[in-house]
């Protein structure tokens, strides 16, 4: 277990290996940001908001209040299940008559991942099951893979097989844009009621809808009336990543008190609390609306940019490959129409052109190829997207016409 | 593995069982926080500031600076690595003439517990071993259970047996106070390098000297002054929660760029990186050198309150406790003369007198009883601290009368 190999610097120095899920990881987040620095690539492969959208007055506004109101209270060490007052206003925020929320059914934590690795944290030992949707979101893969996790697919009709938990993006997934249906939630949520396996709905991008009715949430679904507190079997994670500016890195999950409890002793560990200083002005911009009435904003910004990458992708890519226009959210799927397309070979011919796409195969638990990619649309203005799809369009005809010469 | 247990509000719901090491951890630092609510308790139990010193004004205008120079930068997703320009200022600001350094031997944390938890994390897998004073932080106990490793006892003389890393917090040890000499960090490091083994250097207490001679750090002991980029086996962890404030949660990782780029992709899945917003904040503290124009208010403030706790427990507890002055730090570790005192079950008598501490079992990698106790001595004003010595020395009285009484 505990083998040895050498130091590049020196030979005779050997260093105690590192843990043996270091060597599985994919390294494809930190390549995409090192795409950043290439001189007029177009990313369209990011996750990222328009950065030149962030409300830096509000955020500026609101640490002066959080100052003045909480003073040195928000600079202290916190408690590990968050600011009291923060975690107060989440749950009134999201109680309505017949999801009662207190305090205790809220954890904040450092954005909405460490919410995701704190469930792996909490519940997966090696070997244990996860269900998830095939594909699904690579932030959630990298951080479970130190708990050495198995996955199945999660399906709505069947019966689900032992597992710890079901883990799912009902509205914009990422990476498919899809939203889940009633009917599918409420298969969701029977399955996870008959099985009693805990109902993880991790929803990011809700609040960004461009077209289309609101669904309700798994969480208020779940919930009985009768209950004072809710106890189901939902943990809902929910962030100010995508609604204000994501280096606050504060974001909250909302469940069973059991499952807080839980996600608080994984916490603990991590990092003692989320940033106090970060919660504070976390609390004064919630408190303000910032965040709700950023949203129309970037509403609007975002449905003109999907708007022109898919009028683009119309025009250059309809020949190739199928795609549904999401209703909200920050990205398209596009399948190649011809199967056999591996959009990890497709790469670094997209590179060459100055664009680039996240490939399937980092989406699927089990790393397999794809002829599926990701485009982004909400980093770049429209004309920025449009040359993007034009590059793209010229990199697939290129990769098409050299496999076929290799033929 | 995955057995299931009934939920306490519906005994016909079988919720999966959390993970193996759930149920190994203690729950004494949430114990603690919640001890602070108890009207009138005085606390010597925490490792808390003092938080009415927390400079607000520094953090203020250190904000202003940062979104005014950073702009949308401040609040984006940044590198996981952290700021550019933090770890290239915090490179700066600990190379030497001996030891230099380079952005790619810095990571910024979500606090320093999160680089403990993260050499974990990156290096063990369930078994392997950890050489560990004994008393060791307890922080870092909680870090490391999910990944399950064995302790050995750190020796200074002996080779060492086969292990991933060693740890140790040379100056200010939490929870003894006590301050490696010279030969015993020549010790360790002759160890490490005959091993191999990665040498953890936990610094947050560092600059709170009260008394003596600085310690050269055993990053710079290590280094070899012909190499350009420091590439030896000590990882170095500093923060700024004892200097400025814990709220900001900002912290950093100095090592050889392999461990560095290991620790980065641990981080990945973590929480993808340190918020920006605070990061940024922190270059402005740094750049400006608030946290070293504040050390001295701190070290003047400690030194006195130190001095008051010593000087009262030399009044009420010599006759039942020994205990070394410590030249920095945050604690004062206590031993009973009567060795079969357990000071696990002197806690409650404690806090029915009004007081708290940190039995020494919960320091111990094996928990076992321990005739020692931890008290903090920061956190309070002199006044506070004699009263809470007082209530000890009666607790102890009331204990050690009822034992008899028992026997």
């Amino acid at each position: 277990m505990s083998g040895s190999r050498d130091s590049a610097s020196d030979p005779a120095m050997r260093r105690p290996d590192f843990a043996a899920w270091m060597g599985q990881g994919n390294s494809i987040t930190q390549q995409f940001l090192s795409f950043g620095n290439r001189p007029g690539l177009i990313a369209l492969s990011g996750g990222l908001p328009a950065a030149e959208l962030y409300p830096v007055d509000d955020v500026q506004a609101a640490t002066e209040r959080a100052l003045a109101t909480h003073g040195s209270a928000a600079l202290s060490y916190g408690a590990v299940e968050g600011f009291p007052e923060l975690r107060e206003t989440i749950a009134r925020r999201l109680s309505t008559e017949r999801l009662k929320l207190t305090p205790e059914n809220v954890l904040i934590t450092t954005g909405s991942l460490q919410a995701v690795e704190l469930i792996g944290k909490a519940l997966i030992d090696a070997g244990d099951a996860i269900l998830a949707e095939y594909p699904t979101y690579l932030g959630a893969l990298d951080a479970w893979l130190p708990r050495q996790p198995r996955y199945a697919e999660l399906a709505y009709r069947e019966r689900w097989p032992e597992a710890k938990f079901a883990y799912v993006v009902p509205n914009f997934s990422n990476p498919t844009g899809a939203v889940l249906a009633r009917a599918e939630r409420e298969a969701l949520l029977a399955r996870s009621e008959e099985s009693g396996i805990w109902l993880v709905e991790d929803d990011p991008y809700g609040e960004l809808r461009y077209d289309g009715a609101v669904q309700p949430s798994l969480l208020e679904m779940s919930a009985r009336p009768e209950s004072t507190v809710y106890d189901g079997p939902v943990v809902h994670l929910g962030t100010l990543s995508k609604t204000i500016a994501p280096g606050l890195r504060v974001g909250w999950a909302v469940g069973a008190p059991e499952m807080i409890r839980a996600l608080a002793q994984a916490k603990q560990g991590s990092d003692l609390s989320t940033s106090t200083f970060c919660q504070a002005v976390s609390l004064e911009l919630i408190r303000a609306d910032a965040d709700r009435r950023h949203v129309p904003t970037l509403v609007d910004a975002y449905r003109e940019r999907r708007d022109a990458l898919c009028a683009a992708a119309q025009e250059h890519l309809s020949d190739l490959f199928d795609w549904k226009v999401p209703e909200g959210g920050m990205f398209v799927w596009m399948t190649a129409r011809r199967p056999g397309l591996d959009t990890n070979a497709l790469l670094s011919f997209a590179l060459e052109e100055g664009v680039s796409f996240v490939p399937g195969s980092v989406f699927d638990p089990s790393g397999q190829a794809s002829p599926s990619l990701r485009l982004n649309f909400t980093a770049n203005p429209p004309e920025r997207l449009q040359e993007g799809v034009r590059r793209l369009s010229r990199a697939v005809r290129a990769f098409a016409s050299q496999r076929a010469a290799a033929e």
